[in-house]
């Protein structure tokens, strides 16, 4: 680096106790450490300031924590206004009742702002920094929250969600028509110029796509060079349904690959995974599908708890996901523990040849685990975009002195909300 | 009724959206009503103020939430420093490398003072109303928190635990002192006037408590008319360790009726019950025994998931307790979304012959179930002892037009925190 880029690159310093993932198994603790941001980039955690950031200027969160920004995988803002209710329903009743109606009432675009407008909001607030998103059929209003998304700095994907079959008459589209629209939507981000948001091919499932949609989706994704996200072995019936669907499949996860939906040829992001076979799982391998992991949303819509610690030991990539509305909250700390929660019971209550998730491999599934979906992000080493969040731990009192920061960071999964952020970077772009 | 008592009577109107447990199944919910208190009693709740009624002052919380003051059957004082951490453990290594060493701490008075004010600050601007909660085993640190809870206005029952053996060196009594420990500190709370809070007896659990110490326990729990709480059945090793220590008791809980532990004479709770046998049960039944279920507790330290929809449906007595710090939190909205995940997971993982918890029930067991143990309280039919909380639900702000205030419970109990708690009665008295 020459004098010159010294001096004209932009950067600053934070100060504070610092927490991030090197891998699933290694949490890296500083109770008093430096992390230096150049051009969005994290340039590493020192413990002393190396001389040649001397000249950056120092923002003092001498008290504070310190951890790379939360990366939501899963999460449905079409579904936000229900979020914590309708919990004693399985999956496709919960589809039938609570997400179709609500998601169908965005197509009026004065309620889907007012709408989103809420999401956006609880989300800029809460530790969550990335997120792949789904918005709903309507490619307007989508186009809608895409602005709103926008606008906050909060690095996102968001998907016109696709469905022309088994859904029902007010929120349905031809296949024709589903393809048009996704074409038209894809063309105007393109021409957006949005620098934060990306769309990403969003076919519901594949109970709800024909054949047919999801070969054109399949076109569209490469085409237009986008992602692709859905929903995979989350519940048994649904898995039933989709055998009886797709007779020719060999597993869920090949009505997807079939059409290029599945990780070939671009990045992928699989929700859920619960119940995935072993030529599923080696598919995904194969191919570098992210699982979102959701936990809250696999226990209350009683589908299980997807083998976690397996995924992780078998080299797949994954990530967790809120999955508002089956989720009853956006706060990625909540997603955190109840990944422990949910790994813990399948262990005790169901299969002790999987062991449960340790805190450390939850803050990494969280961070770096997902992050990867958006490229280097998700923790601080060197050439990592610099997503970080500050928290404020000291209002969660206690008299326990021993405290490092490790155990701070737990204790903030635990017991910490939004109140807690009190400072949000993204790609080095200080947000508040 | 005379018109005298009428006048001199003491009370007041509350005005808002109303939801109460009229039994595990039956939510009762009040969209717009007057609730009505009478000497610290419940009149009932009314769609329109009846005529009797209306000298009476009424608050106006219209577009709040009012529902009866939530009870904590059973929580660790004494480890509330540490909770959020150490979650990576099971029973007894989280016991000898958390629990002790900090339980000990509070010997030193000036310590304990500073720690309780935290748990008592704490548990005062929360939804809880009611409390049985384990101190640690020093008898003045005990009086000084029990001196603390008094002075809040909430409800609480508190013991000094005994444990004689199997406890490290700096943590232990011997039988003696610790039955004349005890009967000091029960002298000492007879003489204390105390009008909110009263004494338990609270042998740890068997593994601690040798044959003569739960004798003499069980004693002084007949000779002061106090009631008992300790902990059964919780962890698959816990209770090999107890076959193993008392050969001779045909299951867990018989080693608790031997001593006159166990509800024969008065008033018990028995913590967690996770793996109550059939027989254990019986006697629970037979003896009208509470089982605090602490679904967090259980799932943090693996223990497992109680058949709770199986207890309730035999009639057996069931509350919630928080089980700080083997549950992270003391909010009792958590502990009763906690206990429908635990029910799910454990009806999908496990044993699909007892269903999971619905929305009402876990409302039940927080409420109702729970504040059996206290007497008419946690519900606000008539005669009910008038302990009620007002939720300000405006902040988890939704679009949602339908919503009824049963709705509005469950969002309250997936979302809501200390910040949505806006005021706070106990047996009529208003805290806040």
């Amino acid at each position: 680096m020459t004098e010159e880029n010294h001096e004209n690159r932009e950067g600053f310093v934070l100060h504070g106790a610092v927490v991030y993932s090197k891998d699933p198994r290694t949490l890296m603790a500083y109770d008093d450490a430096y992390l230096v941001c150049v051009d969005g980039v994290s340039m590493g955690v020192f413990s002393k300031l190396p001389d040649e950031y001397a000249d950056l200027p120092v923002e003092d969160f001498y008290d504070k924590l310190i951890i790379p920004g939360l990366i939501d995988l899963h999460v449905h803002a079409g579904q936000y206004q229900y979020r914590g209710i309708g919990m004693d329903a399985e999956l496709i009743d919960w589809l039938n009742d609570y997400a179709f109606p609500e998601e169908a009432r965005h197509s009026d675009l004065d309620y889907a702002e007012r709408a989103y407008d809420l999401f956006v909001e609880d989300l800029y607030v809460g530790p969550t920094t990335r997120a792949a998103v789904y918005a709903t059929i309507d490619p307007d209003a989508t186009l809608g929250l895409m602005d709103m998304l926008e606008d906050t700095g909060l690095k996102t994907c968001v998907g016109k969600i696709n469905m022309d079959r088994n859904a029902p008459d007010y929120y349905i589209e031809t296949t024709e028509e589903s393809l048009e629209m996704t074409r038209a939507w894809l063309e105007a981000v393109g021409e957006s110029g949005y620098r934060n948001t990306g769309a990403i091919i969003t076919p519901r499932f594949t109970p709800c796509c024909t054949r047919e949609l999801m070969n054109g989706l399949g076109e569209l994704s490469k085409e237009f060079g986008v992602p692709v996200q859905s929903h995979l072995s989350e519940n048994l019936r649904e898995i039933e349904w989709v055998k009886e669907l797709e007779p020719e499949a060999s597993f869920y996860g090949d009505t997807y690959e079939r059409a290029g939906l599945f990780g070939a040829s671009g990045r992928c992001i699989m929700a859920h995974c619960v119940w995935s076979g072993e030529e599923e799982l080696a598919l995904m391998k194969k191919n570098g599908v992210f699982i979102a992991h959701c936990p809250e949303s696999n226990i209350n819509i009683r589908s299980g708890a997807a083998p976690v610690t397996r995924y992780l030991e078998m080299g797949l990539r994954v990530g967790l996901g809120s999955d508002v509305a089956g989720g009853s909250t956006t706060s990625m700390f909540a997603a955190m523990r109840t990944a422990i929660f949910a790994s813990k019971l399948r262990w005790r209550l169901m299969d002790q040849s999987v062991r449960q998730l340790t805190f450390p491999e939850a803050f990494y599934l969280a961070t770096k685990g997902g992050g990867a979906f958006f490229g280097n992000v998700g923790s601080f080493e060197k050439g990592f975009e610099f997503d970080a969040v500050v928290i404020e731990d000291e209002p969660l009192r206690t008299m326990r002195k021993e405290k490092g920061a490790g155990e701070r960071a737990e204790r903030v999964i635990y017991l910490a909300d939004d109140r807690h952020v009190v400072g949000k970077y993204v790609a080095g772009r200080k947000l508040f």
